[in-house]
């Protein structure tokens, strides 16, 4: 993995002003996304892949997909060579992934400082945050709807992640702003207090024109139709519905190049089968609908093939994470998408439960490793995701945040260079010696082992004495450190004035509206 | 996986009383050890093996190993061909690889109740619990130095676990025993207050014969010359030391026809190099010479190749755990142990935190499902570990415990039957519809899913209103709740009261030590 770490940027100043800056800044470095140089998980053979291709194939053929008040969409697919009847599409066998064939393989999402471009797809993993919480909580305050000042300080504590790569959407839903204004809002957030690459609205296809109109003036208007400079999460109502909302908003990104994530939104047992293959040939289904509707749209528009996946508890009906079935779900879309030659979104930090507590770490850490090891190439909800979505957590958001260190080392692959394999250090040492003062551990110990920036790896009498702190306590310091220690990323200020007046115009321009 | 479960233990009685216990009683169902249906993760390429099997043969050959005040054992060697010179024990070029081609690839570790029994090695995951612990912990207690009666709990609760195969050895320290009697009372506890497997005392070679004295008594000497009914644990002092006191216990066991797990015990960046692959090279070199060294005791005697791996915070010398550098030497000696055909013991419910909370269960989380991942045989401190292994925590114990379920369920790998295709329902429920009620989720909701039985599924508002637990709570009440509701499995009372004469005598027959 080419792990290349932009220069940090850290206050300056002369003399003891710096050291002291230097001692007390917290580190805003951020870690290039991942390039993996490791394998992939593959959970289901070529024989159980064909069965599932050919089985998708019959659902669209037999079966087929709604698209729900779109006249326009059943004139595309009529015009492609779909059977329409009302609002049901019937996909001859092929064809789907025919059209899907023109969607890039991976592309490049340009954030404004170009040091945190990502490119998504191939063997690279871009992390985002968590998306979409009407809730939000922390130990102080406990759980309250988020308001704009939640979603803001979120945005700060993205930024200051230095192992995640991009700022995210929808990070809380900023419950005090009208609900047709908030998306001025939220981008106007993401576009000035971070640098990081960011998504467009959904919610509405003005808000996704409005999203194109703000970036055209943060990028330029020429650089965007040229460049990818959004990627958007686009849910498809499973099961195999497509409604016009969605639609519309994914329209507008395709028209003008800008990237969405088609992603069937499934809870197993009530919006897919029960089981895994069932699930996966759904899946499958849907987001070849999906994928092919967005290259009918525009031919070679980017797209990432998305899977969010949980499965039900049969005795409550809730939705459950970190399970085993939605790991086999999860690995086996992902040899789908590869096997289409499209990025694959899935994963992230999913728990079902209410606090940032063992249950919570367990069933995020399940979903993380399996999203490293599928092959996932652009993770939504990789930190700050707690009861089931409901709730975007400040204390989970910078705990899974320094948990996705771990999947930047881990992959990074074995060494197996001279220096590597250490030969020397076991010759020098021999028998009985220890290696903690031998020439290869002086060179190497400074990179050698991935370290938790916010774990407790204190002496027990000394972690006692400063207050037996359990993870969630740490992590309420380590949210407080952080926005105190934040600074804005330069802007140009014209831009700056220029997309305020933006917000500010479209709103006047409106009445407010929380529906 | 083939997952038969023997037959619930629940109390009987007619009628009301009958139905009361069915709904009280706790389950002592246990699952069958699992059977993988699933591929091995494989970190390594071809090239990086051969890598490091052919350095593993040049730091046997060229720097050796130490065989410690064990005269008896350098004449072994010296008689299979390795070079002697004081201590060192030098083993020309595919030496101990050709001495370990002896040992099975897998074997039957009998339990007294025969349905309880493993088998160790192949596609097989057999799960123990956390080994070693002077401490333990609770909620209530808080951290205290660990007794008889802790010990016995530990054992009660691990009969109890329907996801544990194996009741383990020093779940932790009964420290309030003396040194070199405690092991009698241990063994004891494991082979009355449970029916599972356990594993012998090696603390001393005397030790190791007393639990095969035992091991008599419970099965018979005749069985136990003709079947293994043990599994001990033979810890190697990394770097390449064989101690005198770990290789008379194994003598012991070998020469009984009992496996042994050979064990490098390492700190990466203490009693390694800090890189993975030099370490991988150095485990690999002390499991062939230790291996290699049991088939020079007796030929075809069982043993599991064993891995225990944590790397070191450079900054304070702690111990790290479910690091990425720990897997990728997890995944690595995997391949090695496969490549030599022999059974693999390797990771477990490892954590640094001080706290069952959500450090714990992110750090456990790892390792845990790169253990099923990376093919490990026999999982020692499956449940129960908390800070760095100091500690044996009651709750953490049933939280891991239930946590292990979810392994059980992957490794059942993807149904790809016509069930499991699902086709009739995605048929039946068609777009826009829901699957909860359709003919194919009644026939498969009651086994579809893994269900926990500790975690919290519930409403925010009915979790909130029972008084906002965390998952430490929700495991605090079910310990209590096993330990109330556990019954001891029946035993022959004549084998019983042999046990308790043998364990008296031999305190009798010696003072009290605690060295």
């Amino acid at each position: 993995m080419t792990e290349t770490i932009s220069p940090s940027r850290r206050a300056r100043g002369g003399g003891g002003a710096a050291r002291r800056a230097e001692r007390t800044a917290v580190s805003v470095e951020t870690a290039k996304y991942i390039e993996r140089n490791i394998p992939n998980y593959e959970v289901l053979t070529e024989e159980a892949l064909q069965v599932i291709e050919r089985n998708a194939e019959t659902v669209l053929e037999e079966i087929g997909v709604n698209f729900v008040d779109n006249p326009a969409a059943l004139d595309r697919w009529r015009a492609a060579g779909a059977q329409i009847e009302g609002e049901r599409v019937r996909i001859p066998r092929g064809l789907a992934r025919k059209l899907c064939s023109t969607a890039p393989s991976e592309y490049i999402q340009h954030a404004r400082n170009p040091e945190r471009s990502v490119v998504v797809g191939g063997k690279n993993l871009v992390l985002a945050p968590v998306y979409g919480p009407p809730f939000v909580r922390d130990a102080e305050g406990g759980r309250r709807y988020a308001t704009l000042d939640d979603f803001e300080k979120f945005v700060k504590l993205g930024y200051m992640s230095k192992w995640l790569h991009h700022s995210g959407g929808t990070v809380c839903e900023p419950t005090d702003i009208p609900v047709n204004k908030r998306h001025l809002d939220m981008l106007l957030a993401h576009m000035i207090l971070s640098d990081k690459p960011f998504m467009g609205s959904v919610t509405e296809p003005s808000r996704a024109q409005d999203s194109i109109d703000m970036c055209n003036i943060l990028f330029g208007a020429e650089f965007v139709q040229n460049n990818t400079v959004m990627t958007s999460l686009i849910n498809i109502n499973s099961p195999l519905t497509f409604d016009s909302v969605m639609m519309g908003a994914l329209e507008v990104f395709a028209a003008n190049n800008q990237a969405s994530i088609i992603s069937p939104f499934i809870v197993g047992g009530a919006m897919a089968p029960t089981s895994v293959a069932g699930t996966l040939t759904q899946v499958l289904a849907e987001a070849l609908a999906g994928i092919a509707y967005s290259q009918l749209v525009r031919p070679g528009s980017p797209v990432v093939m998305g899977a969010f996946v949980t499965s039900i508890d049969m005795n409550s009906g809730a939705p459950t994470f970190g399970t085993p079935e939605a790991s086999h779900i999860t690995y086996g879309v992902g040899q789908l998408a590869r096997r289409m030659n499209l990025p694959y979104r899935s994963a992230g930090s999913f728990c079902g439960s209410k606090l940032p507590d063992a249950q919570a770490a367990y069933e995020t850490a399940n979903s993380l490793n399996m999203g490293l090891l599928s092959g996932v190439n652009f993770m939504l909800h990789a930190c700050g995701w707690l009861e089931g979505g409901l709730v975007a957590s400040f204390e989970k958001f910078v705990m899974d945040a320094d948990q996705l260190g771990a999947l930047h080392h881990f992959a990074k692959g074995v060494d197996m260079s001279e220096n590597g394999q250490a030969m020397d250090a076991i010759a020098e040492v021999g028998p009985g010696g220890h290696f903690l003062g031998c020439a290869h551990t002086q060179q190497n110990f400074k990179s050698a082992f991935w370290r938790s920036e916010l774990l407790d790896y204190k002496p027990f009498e000394t972690w006692d004495e400063e207050g037996a702190r359990d993870t969630q306590a740490l992590a309420s310091a380590r949210v407080k450190r952080l926005l105190d220690t934040y600074r804005q990323p330069p802007l140009d200020p014209e831009i700056e004035a220029r997309l305020r007046a933006y917000v500010a115009d479209k709103k006047a321009s409106m009445p407010d509206s929380f529906m």
